[in-house]
């Protein structure tokens, strides 16, 4: 037996309408009693693989040691492969999901991957009618397991990590002195994350050209809270990630600029 | 004292934008802190028992063993009885809520009730200025008392179980070969499930007639996953809980056929 | 070390699509493992002080005994300062939070400040990329610190309680005969909470005018429940906060009457 684990950090595109993420938790309670599962966020738009690997990658860091449960699933039931990828040096934390590309950005940020499974050993599993409920009939259970101390290696076929399914997270990039980005992210309080890091524009000063769509353009000052813009300033603000952030004092700046995610953004010296 | 419980599953229609929930699991924790409540779901919409009842029905099978909290309500205060009902051959699960056929059908899945109590023993409930939420007055504290080992027959009148209110759970039918049946439920992803058993159109083979409406009708290929589906096909797959769900591949079936729960349905051979 | 705490009660308007709740949470559950948070609600509206600090006072009476973290905080990171402020004769409650005023009214519930901190001490945050994220970086660790044992003392420089942002919360008055009252909260069924003590018209007896907007008139019956309204029917019940509710049998009283939190309402003896 390993050591086990504790806690189960849970995040999927479940929402809280239904009963899954009820589910999900009494199969792990029922399995596992004294694991405390924390929810990261359910509410990932259905199948939106992007957004659940950038809300994997932003909280990465903060989670308490264990087992990382994350699932967005579109071909559940398929020949995509249920994986489990050990990660750290003694194998402290254990990400468990499918193989489509939402766990890779996160495993990365743990320093890569020490040990990965094919979730193959069936003998792990809950018996269920179908194979459209992955997360309660193979994810729940092997999460439990995992936490019960079973060894990842008993789970199913060990598989070589290079095989994993990559991340697919944006890269900005320089383009004659501009930096082409893109919106990863817009917050509940309308908040813009860029994928651009601080020190991409940190020569140009308080002032910053912003550019996207057909030709909409803004002037956006770099600012360190919402609350010292001034009323209808655009701000750049380094978010709570360290990226840079299109902003508002108590405004949307996803309203006001009509950006979503996914969206191309350019941002220049000013004019 | 009976032997208690730790875990308290927890359904309502309260949301999770008001403070009720939270006021609910405060009492639990301040009464038995040992318990861990496992939300099901609080999204029912205001009021729909049916709903609630078929949510329960479907998570039931799963729950850990313990107390059962289930509050859709819409007569809280007037002279519908307040309940627990023990289930299993050793009583080892109680659920607790209003006698209005929300718990039925999910006490008839655990094997019927073994007995029942009306919760009239104010003893163990909370004063309370109003008689409009019992979840937090009545239903909480007789839930935390249950975990704490009070045995059922100490929280009122014990009642005939016959007496308790029935469930109201559409069955289908078979009429001249056709199966007349009803959706039950859409899901987040827009899956349609109906209430037939895959059993009912073993025979017809892979395709099968689907008439609703007016005069809607579509062929439907079964499937066992969604994305085996191809793009506009519409699929019957044995769902998650062994019932069969009109679904599409990534797409929602319920915006495409326009259906909602409790719209009727009729199954036939293919023409 | 001060004997600590088990429980922290955790409200804020991060709601639940982002990551932030669940981040906060991890970094508790890193930090105080052994504790358990409970959810009051995320869903408070934007930086809606106003709904923060009501929802507090609901749900305070009822709320475990520990930690109360509470973050609705439209200034963060600017000067507005950050503190924990201890209530109860032996400091047995701790609230969390900005001091903008969101927590005042629900300390004042519990009897007042014993002492009060602001939080400058920063051996107790999380380093922390920006100045966005407090709940993050400074009131969840902060929190769980306190449960550890922590003594509010440690936590930065102790603070006149009197000099803490006080609440807001609107007070009905008396005017020839008539109460002018204000729509405190409407919720999830549609139940408008008035800011009026049912003993403020105890004398008028079972009918009641209500008056609102430009020229609205309506006359609401006192009610016990709601399902002893007829159809259609104005109820004024006493709802479980004790206080005066406009309410319906089963149909929203919000959308029925158009009224909304914030909006003025006078009662009055019938005509």
């Amino acid at each position: 037996m390993a050591p086990g684990h504790e806690t189960i950090s849970f995040l999927s595109d479940y929402g809280i309408v239904d009963e899954f993420v009820g589910v999900v938790k009494s199969v792990i309670r029922s399995m596992a009693p004294a694991v405390q599962v924390i929810d990261i966020t359910h509410e990932i738009a259905p199948h939106d693989l992007r957004a659940g690997a950038l809300a994997l990658v932003r909280a990465v860091q903060y989670l308490a040691p264990g087992v990382v449960l994350a699932v967005v699933d579109p071909g559940v039931g398929t020949e995509r492969r249920a994986i489990a990828v050990e990660v750290g040096e003694s194998g402290e934390g254990v990400f468990v999901g499918p193989d489509n590309g939402l766990l890779a950005s996160a495993v990365s940020m743990c320093g890569g991957a020490q040990r990965a499974v094919s979730l193959t050993n069936a003998e792990f599993h809950l018996p269920g009618p179908a194979a459209t409920f992955d997360g309660r009939d193979i994810f729940a259970p092997v999460a439990a397991h995992l936490c019960n101390g079973v060894d990842l290696a008993e789970l199913g076929d060990l598989i070589d990590p290079i095989s994993l399914r990559p991340g697919i997270l944006p890269l900005s990039r320089d383009e004659d002195g501009t930096i082409i980005g893109e919106v990863l992210w817009v917050d509940r309080f309308g908040n813009i994350q860029l994928n651009v890091d601080p020190d991409e524009i940190e020569a140009w000063g308080d002032r910053v050209s912003v550019r996207w769509g057909q030709s909409e353009v803004r002037t956006a000052r770099r600012a360190r809270t919402y609350a010292e813009l001034k009323p209808g300033e655009v701000g750049l603000v380094t978010d709570s990630y360290g990226l840079l952030s299109l902003a508002f004092d108590r405004l949307s700046a996803s309203d006001q600029l009509r950006l979503r995610a996914g969206d191309g953004v350019t941002l220049a010296p000013p004019v």
